[in-house]
């Protein structure tokens, strides 16, 4: 919502930096910073959502109300109370005060700067002549956020300041919450006992860091660690307690805490003060000492240690960094995209039974990433199927995890993303031995290699078509809501008939040389339900969506809502079904209904109201989500069908859609720096609407954006014999240069794109290559690949 | 906290009103209005909690975060965000606003008045030369509160003013929430889907009622649906909506609502304006289209209706009335008493799987106010009961209902409170037939006796006891946290022992006529029980609470923490164990380690760790709930305890203590209208909380309340053959009179208490009685009991 009059966010490429220069125009725009175990997220008004994996996920700082445990929620709304890292900043002459980074005073008019980096998150703000610098990095392994604080009197007069760092603890638990100060350790400590009643849960509590500190390396004037007495009549914007001369050094005793207290510093003119503070999660005092003695020990401690933690939070040794003269693009690929990836790969989307769907598609960004990590990825998995071939809905990483939430639902889709998780690997790495590999099942000992894994997963996926070679979508496919259109067992998914097709043909191609018999049968399967989908499943301009239980299509074009969904289409191209007509007419189609200016909606016209043959997604609201958003990760699917088309412009503009650009971000509703699993779709009644971020970055999107940047734009693809270089590079480009790191050797390539009738060319350090696969690649080699594209005239 | 400077509480006994005259000196104060479906707390600055079942708990105004699900927690916080009912009024001339009652712009140093009523809750403010009255009322039947404000300029200038009722609705779902102004309905409406996952929760979700809705008799002049637009830069407290000349018309389209309206009125000086607003919740439009013709489809239906509210909200031929002079203590025990134990009859603490022994002794209550209800509930119970004797740990009150929280830990106790209940429900009823009632088992069909039933109980209580003829604690009795003393098998609770004694000793009663035989066993064991306990559980000056599965004693003189607990004592008394030096000793204990100025905490000192042998109860907070609170339940076991000891003043003395005076309503944060469930104990390093309420008026407490006040203050007890008289008054008291309904006679006692040694004296209707049992009292008579008592020199 909004529009783009007076920009106030820009990317500055050198610095791998996101500005934002307004906290009211994009006010949910947000950094993250994750390690191992946490996942911090910070707007530009200091709201903040952290979560610790110990290891279900957990909260050391929340709102003042008891909150749900749920998964991530899309389109968070922020409140006063929301949990939140603030700083007031008084003058003790003028008793004025404002706040850092913006709420909850909110002051206006004020010099404001937000500044999101890979390795840390900062703002500037300038007000009652005071130059204020704040950041936040997070520890490389803790759940630790160190906060610092830099003010500079940019006023010619001694002042005398006092400085509050403010933050949120929040409620945490009915049977014992508290918070004081702790002189001994220089700290507000929060402590708790999660709430239970089981005798059982008794010891699975009591392993659970549940102490909430904020400390500095110096003591302060005074303290409170009562959220109701720091307010008082003022509230949050206006506290009693900043009001007042002192803090009153209130405990929370069975009452919601809050971590606030009071440096006072006297500063000359021109003269800059540093204020330092942890804020996070430990398991008993000790280790909060421990933590306290390792960021201040001594001098440089705190600055080794920030370097640290910034260093942690740089990825190295990239599979692509690239170099296209399109900055924001250039920028996005090589710095924040590979992040999101790794984020999907450090932190499994928070939760621990990952999806399975989720789970083998994260091990497509992952395997570009970290070899060995994919590889241990699938073995999971693998190791998780049952012996009749099904892979279970999500996946336990730990021996206490459980099945829950979505994964408590069956889907019938779960098995065909193992051979298209299993190719990407193997593609990039070229590790075939892993498919002789043996691995046992979850309900029987008995080994199995990897590639026999495949071939179970296989013929479970046969066994699910029905008589017509349709793919029955009991109670839900990739598509989780779609929950009553085959419950009663007898709907069919064309997405999944089609989808199923596509695995059988991946892993016939993987099977190849390992078992030709069952490749070939796979293979003659994917033609009998390509010919079924085009029997029964084509409306005559686009595929369907499927047939309910009572023998209705839909997502046809007589319905009213829902009449035209994107990936039928998409995946019918992938799986060869659509023939060169169907494929323009349905490209055609989706350029008609699906197309908005920040990409393809998932379906329209969204559904307004329940239909009970389709179920739980059309209630969903209209334009979010499943019903009718531009649903980044249907759209990926999408762009990578495209390339496989060689529609290498559509492609290209579908990717660029998918990023929040400086001309965009407002109506976004979000920087640059990751991909959010949805945009608002086009809804008739909510136009100003479309575009919104869901701010949610958990999504699949990103592993197959990374596939479509390597192996599809740049053609730079893994191959059993080396690599395969097959540009798509968009037709208005000329001179774009990438680096590539694959196997163990780094590749420079530059490519020349010119008008011409020429053959392409390929030169590897100088000599003419006489075909597109490039063998003989040693690791730990450097090459320059010059690669000269001509486009027809 | 705080102290008693400058009371601003009083109770008006005429008016049956509770006033409360500063919005910040007693902030959590409460009133609270109920219905058959729905439950509405309000505190005097406007925040407010309601639930309605439908019939598990709902709510459909709620902070603007994801809550979870739980019961009704004690010692609730607010913040700014919570749940509201708000009017800003604003002075279109000035464009000076503030908001009612208090909250969100909070108008310091305002003239105010929070008044409690039985059938209503209302403010008077005045503020900018207005006088505003507001009050709620709530349906007789609906979830419909009914606001109605009242303005009169108290200037001489006409005045332009704009008036907005700003009500929460919150965060509902995940998949669907939405709100708008429907101009037809001329209403806010919000709507949502409750998320859910499984197909199963579909038809469940579907039969609630999701619709919110504020309405007025007239069309506003603007209004806003989403929170976020309407506060904008401004906050609540400040909204940029009410800052702006209209309210923006915006919908929240997945975004969080409330209901904002603008009334724009000119008034004349001393000119009044009156403004009704609905708001509640509806099953969908056409029922908000009902609800709106039933108040407002003539100039009289709205009052009418209130009317019909009010009348409901009061209760009829309540079984006693007094005057005693005390004109708080009368008021308590004449209004809110009955009114929080009707509370309990229709709203089951807010739950369908009330605890069993909670909803056995609410039935004690219960059966003073209405037979029917009490012997049904009764029933109910037995019902449930399993053919092996054991009754669950929670009644389900219908048939999808489940046992949730703690109802899936299984407690010993729960058989103990069948023969307490049905002793006091034949006392009052003489219904000794019901014994003969057949009822059938929860595991199988066959028919049994009520009084076969209660054997069954007993029984099984009696195979609960160990070779030493002491009770097993299993995971936890009455106190349902004691859950690590005996889950090892042997751990036995005192507290237990001596309720299984008094519980047969009951039993024996009640079977005397019936099976005498098992009578007699009864009474048998319950002596051996008390000699065990005489011979393992007395520590020298009290009881112990139990010995754990190592065999180790507690609640001993030589512990440290939960030294000495108060429900052994008491007892101990009741059930004859304690000789009468154990008597006198283990009362001067309680005086010496329990007594606070609020009432006996229910142990001392607090756990201030977990002790493993003994549980969760140790994790609680220090001085709160089972954790060495004043624990009303337990506080009023020990009154009941020493009524039957014929310790009058002492247990008079209990009884006041646990009522809010007007004098200590500040320290105890809480209005006289309830008894809550727990005091804050008197912990040493948190002396200033002693006597906080926990705002939660759940509890068992109020039926054994009313039970000691019928039955031993006044001693108007029901018996076999008639009214028994045994007035306990408080040896100050010389004339006092009451109103006894029983067994549908009307009797008006006066007691005249006298110093001298002449015999008590009783004259009924002018005729001396030559014993103190009244029989022949016919049902629809009036009597006139005068009783002379003689207090020793």
């Amino acid at each position: 919502m909004g529009q783009d009059k007076h920009p106030c966010y820009h990317i500055d490429s050198d610095m791998h930096q996101l500005h934002l220069t307004s906290p009211t125009q994009n006010p949910g725009a947000s950094g993250y910073l994750y390690n191992p175990s946490t996942m911090l997220q910070v707007n530009c008004r200091g709201y903040a959502s952290a979560v610790v994996m110990q290891p279900e996920p957990s909260r050391y700082s929340t709102s003042p109300v008891q909150e749900a445990t749920t998964f991530w929620q899309p389109e968070k709304q922020y409140f006063a109370h929301h949990p939140g890292r603030f700083f007031y900043i008084k003058d003790e002459t003028s008793k004025e005060f404002f706040s850092l980074p913006y709420e909850p005073v909110r002051q206006q008019g004020v010099s404001f700067k937000f500044t999101v980096g890979v390795d840390r998150i900062e703002w500037q703000i300038e007000h009652m002549q005071l130059k204020c610098h704040l950041q936040v990095t997070l520890d490389s392994e803790l759940a630790v956020e160190v906060w610092q604080l830099n003010i500079e009197n940019l006023s010619d007069q001694e002042r005398q300041l006092s400085v509050y760092p403010a933050f949120s603890i929040g409620y945490h638990s009915w049977m014992n919450q508290s918070a004081k100060f702790d002189p001994e350790l220089g700290a507000v400590l929060a402590t708790s006992v999660p709430p239970y009643q089981q005798l059982g849960e008794y010891q699975k509590i009591n392993a659970l860091a549940t102490n909430c500190f904020m400390l500095s390396d110096r003591q302060p004037q005074s303290w409170t660690a009562n959220l109701s007495a720091f307010e008082g009549e003022g509230g949050l914007h206006n506290p009693d307690g900043i009001n007042a001369s002192q803090l009153g050094g209130e405990a929370a005793n069975y009452e919601t805490p809050i971590a606030v207290v009071q440096h006072q510093v006297a500063l000359k003119p021109k003269q800059q003060y540093q204020l330092p503070v942890l804020f996070g999660l430990a398991k008993d005092k000790a280790q909060v000492k421990d933590i306290k003695q390792f960021y201040f020990a001594d001098e440089q401690s705190l600055e080794r240690q920030v370097s640290v933690n910034c260093q942690a939070a740089r990825l190295k040794d990239l599979p692509i960094q690239i170099d296209t003269g399109e900055p924001m693009f250039d920028e996005f690929v090589s710095v924040w995209l590979p992040k999101q990836v790794d984020y999907h790969r450090q932190l499994q989307r928070l939760t621990t039974d990952p999806q399975t769907r989720n789970f083998l598609q994260d091990l497509i960004g992952i395997s570009f990433l970290n070899q060995k990590r994919a590889r241990a990825g699938i073995l999971k998995a693998i190791s998780q199927q049952a012996g009749n071939g099904a892979l279970p809905d999500g996946i336990l990483l730990n021996d206490d995890a459980e099945l829950k939430y979505i994964n408590q639902v069956p889907h019938q889709d779960i098995n065909v993303w193992l051979p298209i998780c299993l190719q990407a690997y193997l593609d990039e790495h070229n590790d075939y031995e892993f498919l002789t590999e043996n691995v046992a099942f979850v309900d029987n000992d008995e080994q199995a290699t990897v590639a026999q894994h495949l071939i179970l997963a296989m013929d479970y996926l046969i066994g699910n078509l029905d008589q017509r070679k349709l793919a029955l979508i009991g109670q839900g496919d990739w598509c989780d809501p779609m929950n009553m259109v085959g419950y009663k067992g007898k709907g069919i998914s064309t997405w999944l008939s089609l989808a199923t097709s596509w695995a059988l043909q991946v892993s016939a191609r993987i099977l190849g040389d390992i078992d030709s018999q069952k490749a070939e049968h796979f293979g003659a399967v994917a033609d009998e339900i390509n010919d079924a989908v085009n029997q029964h499943c084509w409306d005559g301009q686009w595929y369907s969506r499927g047939i309910t239980d009572d023998g209705k299509a839909f997502g046809v074009s007589s319905d009213a809502e829902g009449k035209i969904y994107l990936n039928p289409q998409s995946w019918s191209w992938l799986a060869g079904a659509a023939g060169e007509q169907q494929f323009k007419d349905s490209q055609a189609a989706i350029e008609s209904y699906l197309a908005t200016p920040f990409g393809n909606m998932i379906l329209a016209p969204a559904y307004t109201q329940m239909r009970e043959d389709i179920g739980r997604l059309t209630q969903k609201f209209p334009g979010c989500a499943e019903n009718g958003s531009v649903y980044n990760h249907a759209s990926i699917f999408h762009i990578f069908a495209l390339y496989q088309k060689n529609q290498v412009d559509a492609a290209f503009s579908g990717l660029k859609q998918m990023l929040v650009s400086e001309h965009d971000a407002q109506t976004r509703q979000q920087l640059g720096n990751f991909i959010p699993n949805y945009y608002r779709g086009l809804v008739e009644t909510l136009e100003s609407y479309n575009g919104c971020s869901s701010q949610l970055l958990h999504t699949g999107t990103v592993a197959w954006f990374y596939r479509c940047i390597i192996e599809e734009l740049f053609g730079l693809k893994g191959h059993k014999d080396g690599l395969l270089v097959q540009p798509k590079l968009p037709t208005g480009w000329e001179n774009v240069s990438v680096l590539r790191r694959f196997r163990g050797a780094t590749i420079r390539v530059d490519y020349q794109q010119r008008v011409g009738n020429k053959p392409n060319q390929l030169i590897l350090d100088g000599k003419t290559l006489s075909s597109n696969l490039i063998k003989d690649l040693q690791p730990d080699n450097e090459y320059h690949l010059h690669i000269n594209l001509y486009l027809a005239d």
